[in-house]
Protein backbone atom coordinates (compact mmCIF):
# COMPACT_ATOMS: atom_id res chain seq x y z
CA UNK A 1 0.00 0.00 0.00
CA UNK A 2 1.41 3.74 -0.81
CA UNK A 3 1.92 5.31 2.84
CA UNK A 4 0.55 8.83 3.09
CA UNK A 5 2.98 11.39 3.94
CA UNK A 6 3.75 13.28 7.01
CA UNK A 7 6.31 15.70 7.21
CA UNK A 8 6.90 16.85 10.99
CA UNK A 9 9.17 20.64 11.25
CA UNK A 10 10.99 21.63 14.78
CA UNK A 11 13.34 23.41 15.61
CA UNK A 12 15.32 21.21 18.56
CA UNK A 13 13.16 24.12 21.25
CA UNK A 14 11.38 22.48 24.11
CA UNK A 15 8.24 22.44 22.69
CA UNK A 16 9.12 20.88 19.35
CA UNK A 17 10.47 18.48 21.71
CA UNK A 18 7.15 17.52 23.52
CA UNK A 19 5.74 17.37 20.26
CA UNK A 20 7.67 15.43 18.91
CA UNK A 21 7.75 12.97 21.33
CA UNK A 22 3.88 12.69 21.64
CA UNK A 23 2.29 14.27 18.40
CA UNK A 24 4.85 12.94 16.21
CA UNK A 25 4.87 9.27 17.74
CA UNK A 26 1.12 9.11 17.67
CA UNK A 27 0.77 9.37 14.02
CA UNK A 28 -0.11 5.95 12.44
CA UNK A 29 3.39 4.86 10.75
CA UNK A 30 1.31 1.89 9.14
CA UNK A 31 -0.34 4.78 6.94
CA UNK A 32 1.98 7.27 7.04
CA UNK A 33 5.45 7.56 6.15
CA UNK A 34 6.65 9.93 8.99
CA UNK A 35 9.42 12.40 8.13
CA UNK A 36 11.21 14.68 11.18
CA UNK A 37 13.01 17.50 9.74
CA UNK A 38 15.08 19.83 12.18
CA UNK A 39 14.91 23.06 10.29
CA UNK A 40 17.55 24.27 12.59
CA UNK A 41 19.70 22.24 11.36
CA UNK A 42 18.71 21.27 7.79
CA UNK A 43 17.71 25.13 6.75
CA UNK A 44 18.56 24.19 3.44
CA UNK A 45 14.81 22.96 3.76
CA UNK A 46 13.32 26.11 5.29
CA UNK A 47 12.28 27.32 1.25
CA UNK A 48 10.40 24.19 1.26
CA UNK A 49 8.52 24.42 4.52
CA UNK A 50 7.73 27.87 3.65
CA UNK A 51 6.15 26.81 0.42
CA UNK A 52 4.20 24.02 2.21
CA UNK A 53 2.82 27.15 4.38
CA UNK A 54 4.52 26.41 7.46
CA UNK A 55 4.76 29.59 9.68
CA UNK A 56 6.05 28.56 12.95
CA UNK A 57 7.66 25.28 14.65
CA UNK A 58 6.55 22.74 15.24
CA UNK A 59 4.06 22.04 12.68
CA UNK A 60 3.49 18.77 10.91
CA UNK A 61 2.56 18.72 7.45
CA UNK A 62 -0.05 15.93 6.47
CA UNK A 63 -0.75 14.98 2.73
CA UNK A 64 0.37 19.05 2.12
CA UNK A 65 -2.07 20.36 4.70
CA UNK A 66 0.15 22.14 7.30
CA UNK A 67 -0.69 22.19 11.03
CA UNK A 68 0.80 24.60 13.66
CA UNK A 69 1.37 22.77 16.96
CA UNK A 70 1.33 25.51 20.41
CA UNK A 71 4.23 28.03 19.14
CA UNK A 72 7.59 27.42 19.39
CA UNK A 73 9.40 29.66 16.98
CA UNK A 74 8.85 31.33 13.53
CA UNK A 75 10.70 30.42 10.68
CA UNK A 76 12.08 33.82 10.17
CA UNK A 77 13.85 33.38 13.33
CA UNK A 78 15.63 30.25 12.09
CA UNK A 79 17.04 31.42 8.45
CA UNK B 1 -3.21 -3.73 25.38
CA UNK B 2 -4.70 -0.82 27.47
CA UNK B 3 -4.97 1.98 25.21
CA UNK B 4 -3.01 5.29 25.97
CA UNK B 5 -5.91 8.27 25.84
CA UNK B 6 -5.97 10.99 22.94
CA UNK B 7 -8.63 13.02 23.30
CA UNK B 8 -9.50 15.84 20.26
CA UNK B 9 -11.27 18.66 21.58
CA UNK B 10 -13.00 21.61 18.84
CA UNK B 11 -15.82 23.39 18.24
CA UNK B 12 -17.06 23.10 14.52
CA UNK B 13 -15.04 26.17 12.84
CA UNK B 14 -13.52 25.14 9.76
CA UNK B 15 -10.09 25.07 10.92
CA UNK B 16 -11.12 22.29 13.36
CA UNK B 17 -13.07 20.25 10.84
CA UNK B 18 -9.67 20.57 9.00
CA UNK B 19 -7.68 19.61 12.03
CA UNK B 20 -9.88 16.49 12.50
CA UNK B 21 -10.16 15.24 9.37
CA UNK B 22 -6.36 15.32 9.09
CA UNK B 23 -4.92 15.56 12.33
CA UNK B 24 -7.40 13.43 14.55
CA UNK B 25 -7.43 11.17 11.77
CA UNK B 26 -3.78 10.44 11.65
CA UNK B 27 -3.68 9.04 15.22
CA UNK B 28 -3.13 5.42 15.37
CA UNK B 29 -5.97 3.72 16.83
CA UNK B 30 -4.17 0.26 17.36
CA UNK B 31 -2.47 2.19 20.31
CA UNK B 32 -4.69 5.02 20.99
CA UNK B 33 -8.35 5.47 22.13
CA UNK B 34 -9.48 8.83 20.66
CA UNK B 35 -12.61 10.43 21.56
CA UNK B 36 -13.45 13.71 19.77
CA UNK B 37 -15.24 16.19 21.93
CA UNK B 38 -17.06 18.95 20.50
CA UNK B 39 -16.78 21.98 23.61
CA UNK B 40 -19.40 23.89 21.33
CA UNK B 41 -22.05 21.11 21.51
CA UNK B 42 -20.94 19.79 25.10
CA UNK B 43 -20.58 23.11 27.26
CA UNK B 44 -20.19 20.70 30.21
CA UNK B 45 -17.11 19.54 29.31
CA UNK B 46 -14.96 23.01 28.80
CA UNK B 47 -14.30 22.94 32.71
CA UNK B 48 -12.15 19.25 32.31
CA UNK B 49 -10.52 20.61 28.98
CA UNK B 50 -9.83 24.11 30.85
CA UNK B 51 -7.87 21.86 33.75
CA UNK B 52 -6.40 19.64 31.18
CA UNK B 53 -4.81 22.82 30.19
CA UNK B 54 -6.66 23.32 26.46
CA UNK B 55 -6.79 27.15 25.86
CA UNK B 56 -8.49 27.45 22.26
CA UNK B 57 -9.82 24.56 19.86
CA UNK B 58 -9.06 22.59 17.59
CA UNK B 59 -6.28 20.69 20.40
CA UNK B 60 -5.55 17.51 21.08
CA UNK B 61 -4.94 16.03 24.56
CA UNK B 62 -2.18 13.22 24.16
CA UNK B 63 -1.62 11.32 27.37
CA UNK B 64 -2.69 14.33 29.69
CA UNK B 65 -0.34 16.91 27.11
CA UNK B 66 -2.21 19.32 25.62
CA UNK B 67 -1.15 20.29 22.25
CA UNK B 68 -2.81 23.58 20.37
CA UNK B 69 -3.00 23.25 16.91
CA UNK B 70 -3.25 26.31 14.87
CA UNK B 71 -5.61 28.88 15.83
CA UNK B 72 -9.73 28.39 16.01
CA UNK B 73 -11.26 29.79 18.82
CA UNK B 74 -10.33 30.69 22.39
CA UNK B 75 -12.42 28.22 25.21
CA UNK B 76 -13.58 31.29 27.00
CA UNK B 77 -15.78 32.24 23.49
CA UNK B 78 -17.40 29.07 23.42
CA UNK B 79 -18.87 29.25 27.35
Amino acid sequence: MMKLKAVFYHAGCPVCIAAEDKLAEAIDATRYDVEIVHLGDSKSRIKEAEEAGIKSVPAVLLEGTAFHINFGANLSDLS
